[in-house]
């Protein structure tokens, strides 16, 4: 049994809540853009690819819906959380859609199915990387649950691991939501590749006594430059890596590149409450009176990326306009199909908002 | 009023349970060398000079207790934990006395005094470090829950603090188990000096925006060449400092440094239960059939020191030979000043144990 963050039915948006892993598996069902809105804010889904789907759903439900516009919807869904490119892209794949006329519904599936096979290719992409770099770190979850299947930086380690490599994943548990020892652990432990959670400060220690051969993440936003942010935290791995002499691969399929930001000043970076930090369950983790910062990413200059693993392989950071030029034509490409399928069935655009 | 971790008071240890705070001050009285050595054990008390004090009240107490020889409450004592130096130092002050028939109460008290004496020294000698580097971070609790009074790394800070430096502390809550956001943010909180707890992932971001200034830590164990012992993810902190070109400054009184270790590689570090990864107040963390890894401490290269702040001033790594030096004379004034006490008083060893 695959994982999956979400899926659409009937209907419904049904959304794994991520945040009640791993001791609880609730699945909670969506018909309205505002409730999507905010389990996307919430962070019931998380992950850039997974919250692009969630959204490009979100557009389409409230295309069904009384009351709103795409551009309404657009801002709604797009006001949630700045960081990651997916969501935006995700977003405009279904306004898109829906701003001329064709089903905004089958847009987002169209989008998600892409964001899959995108995933599954950056899967087969980076599997060979892994037959003799067999002890991997990663850090956050950039899994099934992140990317509604498959993962990014976990795609290459399913594949390797399904072809017979004896890969073992380090864990970084990721505070402060544990992404990695929550939800990474958890979709390791579910298809029995073996692991270990370790606390972020550790990684350190196992990369200087060489038990660490690689790292991979996955990305919430990438530069032109290759500059990317990413859970806060990665770019220390990145620092750690480079120091040790261990390669670090960045996992993203075509939504996270992002053409508009030039380098990683361009990227905002999302701060959260610092409830996340002082409570943990029942506990206070900290005196009341203190204050505390909580920056949900940081941004990783591309100097410390191996290489990039993208749905048409692998790149370098300064060959990554060949990607974004890549990214560019798959989409100019779905254009053209769609305009030629519209053009078969004679469908025009009936539909149309601000 | 001022934070004391420990202190010996009508024929008993009372130790403030460190595990407790800072939702709860709770103190409790020991009588019996077992309950000490589960107590440093379990970590109601932690902290490298802090634990070579309770383990010198802890001889001391065995010494009154039927049954026990200066070497059986040294094993005990000494297995409790593997990394601190001042473990083994307190350890040995109070046998030494033990065996030479001078009173192990008096000794273990005078171990007090010097360890407090020199974070003292320590904090006049690294204040004027702190005048024009204002916004320090902070990795784990050096502070004087770690040191019975005043700290090592927070010493010199908070005597910059009552002289008027704006000092601002970046605390890393220091996972797993959070000395950081529960011991010195509470600390800091007592004394009013301005602080904001972060993930330890956040550290390099903060570091990277250039919010931080300086980083000082104190240190469990430091070998001839400099290489340093300290919590867990000390030395990914000292491969950020330098990457970003911030200082990195060690604090530690003489009893943390070790002349028989020659350099990192001879430091024993600790690898805890995988219990304080998986589980914080009720919530589970991970998955149950996940694994976790738990080392307590990890060891940096001396490289990465900008200086060490010892109870006789600045060290660079390279100067550290002169420190040793000055730990060896400091350990032969004051067993010569005994030896005239003791001509003085005629006192003899009376009680001598194998």
């Amino acid at each position: 049994m695959s994982v999956r963050a979400l899926w659409f039915e009937r209907g419904r948006l049904f959304l794994l809540d991520q945040r009640r892993l791993p001791s609880r598996v609730v699945v909670q069902g969506y018909t309205q853009v505002e409730h999507v809105a905010e389990a996307i804010r919430s962070m019931v889904v998380r992950g850039a690819p997974s919250i692009g789907v969630a959204a490009a759903y979100g557009m389409a439900l409230a295309s069904r819906q009384a009351g709103w516009t795409s551009a309404r919807a657009a801002r709604l869904l797009g006001s949630t959380r700045p960081t990651a490119n997916d969501l935006f892209v995700g977003i405009d794949a279904v306004r898109s859609a829906w701003d001329h006329g064709r089903d905004p519904l089958e847009a987002a599936s169209e989008y998600r199915d892409i964001v899959v096979g995108e995933c599954h290719r950056i899967g087969e992409a980076g599997a060979p990387l892994f037959r003799t770099r067999e002890r991997v770190l990663t850090h956050c979850n950039a899994g099934a649950l992140a990317t509604v299947e498959w993962g990014t930086a976990l795609a290459p380690l399913r594949v390797a691991h399904d072809r017979g490599s004896p890969i073992f994943v380090w864990v970084d548990e990721t505070r402060p939501l544990l992404q990695g020892s929550r939800l990474t652990a958890w979709e390791l432990e579910q298809e029995g590749i073996p692991h270990a959670v370790i606390a972020d400060n550790a990684a350190g220690h196992f990369m200087r006594r060489g038990e660490v051969d690689a790292v991979i993440v996955g990305a919430d936003r990438i530069a032109r430059n290759g500059d990317f942010a990413n859970k806060v935290g990665t770019y220390e791995k990145a620092v750690l890596a480079r120091e040790n002499g261990i390669p670090f691969y960045v996992a993203a399929p075509f939504s996270t590149f992002d053409p508009a930001s030039a380098d990683g000043t361009a990227i905002p970076v999302e701060e959260r409450s610092e409830e996340e930090l002082r409570r943990m369950g029942g506990s206070e983790l900290m005196p009341r009176k203190s204050r505390a910062r909580n920056p949900a990413f940081d941004v990783t200059p591309s100097r410390f990326v191996t290489s990039f693993i993208t749905p048409t392989g692998l790149a370098s950071p300064r060959g990554l306009g060949q990607v974004f030029r890549a990214r560019v034509r798959a989409t100019e490409a779905r254009s053209a199909a769609r305009g030629s399928a519209r053009a078969r069935t004679g469908r025009r655009s009936t539909r149309r908002s601000d």
